[in-house]
């Protein structure tokens, strides 16, 4: 077992390797920005499949609601960088939200996002997967299976540590921006000199019937599923090298700038070449289509594209990982999450993260698009929820320059706000199980704290109930015959307790206790031996009950009881079938039902 | 829990209960017999479904076929009831042929009668199930649900004790027996009052185009398959009320009076009748509806025969547990076999049997119907072999009679080893996994009692190693923090060995490793504190390693090496996995890898 575990992680690290596997700005970029970069390839998209309800002639409409998108990326990339600089160890909106709102709201945001990783995992590998057997149409019968060993491949990459899955993971996120660029830089310029038909779209401001505000709405919010992603920086600044707020808000802003230019480059492009959106063909691949014809570039960019989406779920295994460590260190979670693994990664977070989103992809057999406005919902609660926090910081603390600030935040919450709340008018068939899924968490998470926190107090050793002592050990040996085994265990315990011993004998029938008796005195006359008969061929039930009857004994004297139990430990694992390895139940048995200490004797088989 | 085995199986049964378990000649002949009655359903349908294939015409050769049958029947009927009086504690062909041949031949003719057991049971409830669900088709999706279900019932009946499910099972075999009784004295009558035609069949001795002898024997060992069953009763005698050696040869000479009956007279029904098999209607069924019509008779006949057939598992359950038991005593296989359960029945029989049967009817998804020459050729394998022992016991013996007995016994020997050899002549594509599965488990069987041998040769008192003396004990006390479960832990460690105590702590950074050597100084200044810094953040392995050396010295002055454990005993379940448990790895890799002694102090949160 563990030669596997050798190769697919690498060796162990020491702790004080730590440093060395920090990452540089080149690499964060690459890795914590595929998710949101990546959701360039879905968010224009999204906007012309609200618009098209109405008609193409509704098209030009994507410009405008795309300048909405683009303030409101602004917004979320300013309040981002402010969070960064005012909270440089990490935890983005859940520290954030519980520092400044309370813990609750910090409850929901943390809750959020841990679920929002998880979607963005199953989301983003299945989307990959789709682009794959689009190509491969022979592949489609298998894209549950191809999806699962993509998060399996991303899985053990991050449990090998960042580094390294950062430096494989850098070059795709760079192909596709450079594939983008080549796109738009192209298209732009073939546009310029004229290549394609001004008829190809309805110009600006063209009247269109059946417009309404609430369509508008719709696909603007849509839309701004393009901007899900960005938080990511901010959860991760520990990952950062040192100075790592300042290189954190500088990958933060290279991030926005690229998603800025990538994505009204996208919609710039779709509403000048007249796409629509068709079942089978995404906009961008048409968009390739129109400008290079399906040669080699269509293919790369198409390429690229499977490539950073299945990557996109990378950031998810960026953050999970270090939101779960807070949650854990408030005690909301299990304390598991806060171990670091033999290559120093968070491997809890990371095994779990990859767990779920296989059950989630089993679960919707791969088809997971219909998860995507739900994963929208579950950022933009925590990202209204981190504005607000910022607010109150601000009218708290005023440190100089308040008022930029504030006023900064304040738009980054009350446009997050309103998408929210976009999404629960305009899609709450889609979005409901967050109101179900938010509040059970949260309930999970107090309850967790809650056990922490009793089990806490009576750990303290300050607490005033004092550790009763032990005057001495009265030893209770159940032996099942006379053999070196049962001899070894008596050893042992007249060793420990040389006057207080008593083997126990459970015989089924009388004339089997008889002969017991007369066996044990002469093989050991000097211990004393019980043996209860147990008509009904139990071996606990009357063993319990003897031991209860020491136990009244022996606390009146503040003697303590042990139970010695021998156990067979045979060379090869199958060889346990062959024993009845009652010496198991009993001790588990005891164990949790009896007060006594459990003396477990290997007796290990030589052949 | 407890409660729903009370509901399901009943209360727990005294030991010296075990007299009342006994069963009656009625019961025994209804539980026993049920196996080699049922087989009359398919018995006379696998002769015709042979002669068939060389037409209608040589139906006729299925009389002297039956009439083989009937003669091996007498022969199997007289060397059983043989073998009972000869092995009154049952055994039947394992004991028989393991002392008479020899160990392997033994072994062979048991692991034959093991699988064959679990066949009995999955063909049996299959068939019975797919009985059902002809008679209502709208259950048809369900049969392989259907079969399970039947199959935890009897499960469920077999737990509950012997008497008890006799009382219920013996119904239907008596009415099956006095259903056919009605339908073969009605026929025989219609036949005798010239209601049906002579003309619709061919009479005995017509010549018959492409008929040959290999057909002839293919036909016989088919019709032989209605034999299966008669070796139950000798291997349940311990079953029977005393005096049981006289009661069960009178079982089995009823069971063999009505098998010939109802065998014969199905053969000669479906002869008169000139039935020809067909693949929705059984034999059986079409007589009935030529004699009745399909009236309540038609319908009582079909009911009765889905009832016996799904009660033949019952016979496997009677069977199994004993064989079992047998081949468990002489180590052969798990000891487990050997244990009663709370009503008394080998329950571990019982469970074995019924998830195997369970695992059989999924793999095969009910369409157990091809595995019935397998399951024949396994019966006829131990029949041969037990016949083959008794022989050779008259030979060695030579009892007053000795040449009568002998001569029974070579026929019954002789006309087995016929039919097995036929079947692998006339069917091989069927019958090969015997020859796989067969020397497979003689392998497993004697690695098992191989096993058993050495351990024995071990842990006897009388062997030379003696168990070497314990002249004090080094205590190891890994800690984790300075809490009250450490306390409590350190007091019981004082108690056992006041001044031999090593407090372990296994810090992941060098200052924490110097915080903790401080704190501890100042709580128990007299307790001895070993650290060990783990770079790798590893605790099983310094922790190991540290214990290696510990024991060295230890041992030199024969002192015995205790690790103390702590254990969190939540008050909830779930609540486990809000701790890290580690102590309970720790516990698991030390008992496997190391030589000492473990020691488990639970500490029961009371919140």
């Amino acid at each position: 077992m563990s030669w596997i575990k050798r190769m697919l992680i690498g060796r162990p690290l020491k702790s004080a390797e730590l440093g060395e596997q920090k990452i540089n700005k080149t690499k964060a970029l690459a890795i914590l920005s595929s998710d949101a970069l990546s959701s360039v390839a879905y968010g224009p998209e999204q906007i012309l499949l609200v618009l098209v309800t109405v008609g193409a002639a509704a098209f030009w409409y994507s410009i405008p609601i795309g300048v909405g998108v683009l303030v409101l990326l602004t917004a979320l990339i300013l309040s981002y960088r402010q969070i960064i600089y005012a909270y440089p160890h990490g935890g983005g909106a859940y520290v954030v939200s519980k520092e400044n709102l309370g813990k609750y709201p910090g409850l929901v945001a943390g809750g959020s996002l841990l679920v929002d990783y998880i979607l963005t995992v199953a989301v983003s590998v299945s989307a990959g997967t789709d682009a794959i057997t689009s190509a491969f149409p022979s592949l489609h019968a298998y894209s549950v299976g191809i999806a699962i060993i993509f998060v399996i491949l991303i899985t053990i990459l991050n449990l090998r540590g960042l580094t390294e899955s950062a430096s494989i993971l850098s070059y795709p996120v760079y192909l596709f921006v450079a594939a983008l660029f080549i796109l738009i830089g192209v298209g732009v310029y073939q546009i310029a000199t004229g290549r394609f038909s001004p008829d190809l779209h309805a110009s600006l401001g063209t009247e269109v019937a059946g417009i309404s505000l609430f369509l508008l709405l719709r696909a603007f919010a849509s839309g701004s599923s393009a901007l899900t992603g960005v938080e990511a920086i901010s959860n991760a600044i520990p990952n950062f090298k040192e100075p790592a707020p300042q290189n954190a808000t500088r990958t933060l802003i290279a991030m926005g700038t690229l998603l800025a230019i990538l994505f009204s480059g996208i919609v710039y492009l779709a509403y000048e070449l007249g796409v629509s959106p068709k079942a089978e063909v995404t906009v961008v691949s048409q968009i390739a289509e129109e400008i290079f014809g399906r040669g080699f570039l269509y293919f790369f960019i198409q390429g690229t594209t499977a490539l950073i989406l299945i990557l996109a779920a990378n950031t998810g295994y960026s953050a999970f990982p270090l939101l779960a460590v807070n949650l854990a260190k408030d005690k909301f979670i299990p304390k598991m999450f806060t171990n670091r693994g033999d290559r120093l990664g968070y491997s809890n977070g990371i095994i779990f993260l990859g767990i779920f989103s296989i059950i989630l992809i089993l679960a919707f057999e791969g088809q997971t698009e219909h998860l995507i406005p739900l994963y929208a919902v579950g950022v933009f609660i925590p990202f209204t929820l981190s504005q607000t926090g910022m607010m109150m910081k601000w009218l708290r603390t005023r440190p100089s320059g308040w008022v930029i600030k504030l006023v900064i935040n304040t738009t980054g919450a009350a446009i997050s706000c309103i998408v929210s709340l976009m999404f629960f008018f305009t899609k709450f068939g889609q979005v409901w199980p967050v109101l179900i899924f938010l509040p059970g968490m949260v309930w999970i998470f107090y309850k967790i704290r809650k056990h922490y926190d009793t089990v806490g107090d009576q750990l303290r050793i300050t607490s005033c109930e004092p550790v009763p002592p032990i005057e001495g050990n009265v030893v209770i040996l159940p032996v099942a015959g006379i053999t070196h085994v049962v001899e070894y265990s008596l050893n042992y315990a007249k060793s420990l307790s040389p006057h207080q011993i008593i083997a126990v004998y459970v015989p089924f029938e009388r004339e089997e206790e008889l002969a017991f008796q007369e066996k044990w005195q002469k093989w050991q006359p000097d211990v004393r031996l019980v043996t209860l008969l147990s008509p009904y061929r139990s071996i606990i039930t009357p063993l319990s009950k003897f031991i209860d009857t020491v136990q009244r004994k022996a606390s009146e004297s503040h003697y303590q009881v042990t139970v010695i139990i021998p156990q067979f430990i045979p060379r090869k694992g199958w060889h346990n079938i062959l024993h009845n390895q009652s010496s198991i139940f009993i001790r588990t048995h005891l164990l949790l039902s009896r007060n006594v200490i459990i003396t477990t004797v290997p007796y290990r088989l030589k052949k």
